[in-house]
């Protein structure tokens, strides 16, 4: 970014964009029947030219309400240049995630952590333009003193502070530029959750499977909590499908109560699980603690985080060993600022980091943070993947490409959330709902 | 209830009432320096003329979104009839805080667990309307299966099943009427946090407490957490003006890390406070057991709860032993219902509740609970009371009503929070902003 050009934010619009995704029960679990993959899309005009694309993702009805909530965060974005956002990003964080009256709504949970992290999307986005790179190359470039300027560190200090983060960053540039060029030759490892849904049929089960067998996946979740039985029968369906050799993870999105999920599982074991995913409310931190004491003699973790709103749980999850696997969310927590929290919390505890990726544009998001985690921060892939899911590229920009069951990394400039216009219109509900918040005059 | 009225819900409106309380620093403390105490304001218009009243606070800025997401929540409400809702009252406490698609948002926190309380708010308040009582004595007259029936459950059952639920409260019987005879005639011990908000200045806190001595007071809460040296300069003028053999509590409002917290309050011990509030983060119960633990040798309790969200959260912090005070917020959870289950768990655990108050319409609602949980369930008043603040009462219409600094119990059916017209009108903002939704046709 030159210093000529500040690229002052001179409108914000939010739209609201559903796709009927429920029509075919793509995205179904226990919890969630019948999802229409929706988001909140965010776009910053700036006086320079520069535009900057975000969003964040919701599941259809109330996307109205999150809309709503951009609204209000507008006046605190529309004005300001970029120059002065990045030059203390810490700052604008706190701005946004601790307005004195908005906090009450919060704090940095639910509606208004979402909303925040739809307009920071779109200011990393316009960020990473402006440099002409994509996020995750941006990150890579930082200075580690820069990198830890942009994290909220309240709160989190009784186990990560500023200088620790900072010696943890510093630690990790050795063999940096190695791991980026495997990345770009290689790709970042994925596993698919396209394959079992919970309404699927059994035939679309084996289908499904044996495609992405043939097209080089080698690990895939599976949705349960529904039924025992059921699970039970498509579980072993998807074993016999896979065969032993590759990796299975089930998710319950949230179904049980502790006791019940540890019953639960437990009979679920024979088909050895990698992990049990969100097995209880997102946040019991306890409850998880008490899962995964139980579960460890059968050999499955425990993983959750995609409802986890902030670094505070995330914090609690490491201290409590309540997970084996922390996976974060783009648009949950308060966008990269926040994610780059749990990412150096998860280093410092040496908990594997698995992103959460389901939805639309998720995909498109989170591999810039998992890039970012190998190269600078884990430099480690084992019991490492990040989620895909085979839904609704077709409406973005610069989709994400998938190569041998491995995310490759992005080269276009920004964060990779730039929807289609025809998308957007196509989909935009109710029809011609634009909300343009523009500066005063 | 009688079975030929079964009070068809036919209209929903909800608005957005601001009264300008910044103004005179009413309510500032170290996190929210300007707070403007406002309301979603809902009001239920059934097919037998009888309304009901709910409202969730707010700090002013966003209020808009809680009224945005009532509105979504308003379908699953209108059309119903209050006898189908309470015949199964945890059937429709689900159906708010778990719709498939809007529990993405939260789930049960932040502005859609804000709004769902506004709502619930409303049908309680139906409800004691239906039966021409206030709602502390619906409660009170209730069966205990029918209270266990009203709360859910899930996710709590690792410390307390219905049937504990149940038994407690057939246990809580004997002396029952003793205790409702007692609490109408003498009322329900308060303390009160009017008269040392941060932005006063020294001479208000010392008239302030001097006018609040000579009315009966003799718990006084302080706010604190701004600039160490003020603390220790306002906690020392205000203890020589109530002197020894009074009760002071400090309140931090969430202003700390979990080793500044302890730092920090070890200077404050001199002073001799019986809690410190909200030390740290809401979300983070095992920084707020490390705090119990630290300052139980200087004989300081740690208390919290008023940006508790819902049920989990609370479980967790008695599990933890992480609060000596539970503080249950009348708005912040999902109304009487959830309520309930932290009364329920509280007692299990022989935690004292002491119900947060501030803001508006929340001394109004809270005093309910709170008489329902001395009747019926932890028929203790040792180290118990509940917060009051003596501002905006006159827009009640059923104000509270304090003799010896003791909330006497309300008399009108109802949850006391129906707001004068008069008063919305005035304070709506923006001016005329009433939303409606009708039944379809």
């Amino acid at each position: 970014m030159s210093r000529e050009t500040p690229h002052k934010i001179i409108h914000l619009s939010v739209r609201d964009v559903r796709f009927p995704t429920s029509l075919e029960h793509h995205g179904s679990d226990a919890m969630h029947p019948d999802p229409d993959y929706s988001a909140a899309y965010v776009v910053l005009d700036t006086d320079s030219g520069l535009r900057g694309f975000g969003l964040t993702f919701t599941l259809g009805r109330g996307t109205e309400i999150v809309v709503c909530a951009v609204q209000a965060l507008a006046g605190l974005v529309v004005g300001k240049t970029l120059q002065e956002i990045v030059s203390d990003f810490r700052r604008f964080y706190r701005l946004l995630t601790s307005d004195g009256q908005m906090r009450w709504l919060g704090p940095e949970k639910g509606v208004i952590q979402l909303a925040s992290a739809a307009v920071l999307n779109a200011v990393w986005d316009l960020w990473a333009r402006a440099e002409g790179k994509p996020l995750w190359k941006l990150l890579v470039d930082m200075d580690p003193e820069r990198i830890v300027s942009c994290v909220d560190f309240r709160y989190i200090t009784d186990v990560l502070t500023e200088e620790e983060a900072l010696q943890m960053l510093v630690e990790a540039r050795r063999g940096q530029r190695q791991r980026e060029e495997q990345m770009l030759s290689e790709g970042y490892p994925a596993y698919t959750t396209s394959c079992a849904w919970l309404g699927y049929s059994d035939q679309q089960l084996r289908e499904r499977c044996t495609e992405a067998l043939e097209e080089g996946w080698t690990r895939f979740k599976v949705k349960v909590g529904a039924d025992l039985e059921d699970d039970l029968r498509r579980c072993r369906l998807i074993r016999r499908t896979i065969g032993d050799h590759n990796t299975l993870m089930i998710d319950a999105n949230q179904r049980w109560d502790v006791g019940e999920a540890i019953t639960w599982v437990s009979r679920l074991a024979e088909v050895k699980p990698l992990w049990i995913e969100e097995p209880t409310s997102p946040d019991d931190v306890l409850g998880h603690a008490a899962i995964s004491k139980a579960l460890a003699p059968l050999g499955i973790g425990v993983a959750t985080g995609e409802q986890c709103p902030n670094r505070v749980v995330f914090k609690q999850l490491l201290q409590a060993s309540a997970v084996q696997f922390v996976q974060i969310d783009s648009c949950r927590l308060g966008s990269v600022n926040e994610n780059l929290a749990v990412l150096l919390m998860a280093h410092k505890f040496k908990v594997p980091v698995c992103p959460h990726a389901g939805g639309v544009g998720l995909c498109e998001l989170v591999q810039h943070l998992i890039l970012f985690d190998y190269i600078c921060v884990s430099a480690d892939l084992s019991d490492r993947m990040c989620e895909y899911v085979d839904h609704l590229h077709e409406h973005f920009a610069n989709p994400v490409v998938i190569k041998n069951a491995r995310y490759m990394p992005p080269r276009d400039p920004g964060y990779s959330c730039e929807m289609l216009e025809s998308s957007v219109r196509r989909h935009q509900y109710p029809g011609g709902d634009s909300v343009g918040i523009s500066m005063k005059k």
